[in-house]
């Protein structure tokens, strides 16, 4: 119904599964969708929406157990986060650090290197 | 890249532009998704990832005034929450009111009627 296309890419070096929430990460944009940027660093949170491109034709599961976990209390897909979904699409309120250019700095986005972006909205305006 | 489906719709009747925060709408959920709600109820607060698809072809602006207002100063397209997106994809976070069956109860969606939801997710948990 709509093919979507990266505006940029996940930078962090990080390869496998951790605990991201120290994690800092840059989001390099691509240079046709720089301009798209102009304002944002008024924010101090912004939404990011990112693909689970690792898990696509991966399938899902409605119900799971979080974390893959057994201890944990099972749980619909859409009370969860995992990245088996329905449609494959990521999203996190992350910290805004810095733009340079094309480069968005964020801290705490829970993503591998490499990750396509989808989408970064505005979350949270900056106190001035 | 990667193909969306919905996973459900919005109904609340609403077919133009209006105030949308205290509009109670119900996402209906397709009914091979319902099991992917459960324990969704413990959220006070969800993430609806929904598709803007009015706009689908229409293209997007790098750089706008927010809601067309040439009073808004002008900001890029990621500073801003407009429709008109490289991925034409909406986000907003609202209230959960109940979860009836298919029916997905919420408080400010800012979605016109029939409008496809793509994904949900947990944003906060109620308090117990």
């Amino acid at each position: 119904m709509l093919k979507l296309e990266p505006i940029g890419h996940v930078r962090n070096g990080v390869l496998s599964s951790r605990d991201f929430s120290e994690v800092v990460s840059e989001i390099v944009v691509l240079p046709e969708f720089v301009p798209g940027l102009y304002k944002l660093e008024e924010s101090e949170e912004i939404d990011v929406i990112f693909l689970f491109d690792r898990n696509i034709d991966q399938g899902y599961k409605l119900k799971l157990h979080p974390k893959g976990d057994p201890d944990n209390p099972e749980v619909g897909v859409f009370a969860s986060h995992s990245p088996f979904r329905p449609n494959p699409i990521g999203l996190q309120r992350v910290e805004l650090l810095t733009i340079d250019g094309d480069r968005v700095k964020v801290r705490g986005l829970d993503a591998f290197d490499g990750t396509p972006v989808l989408d970064i909205k505005p979350a949270k305006r900056r106190d001035r």
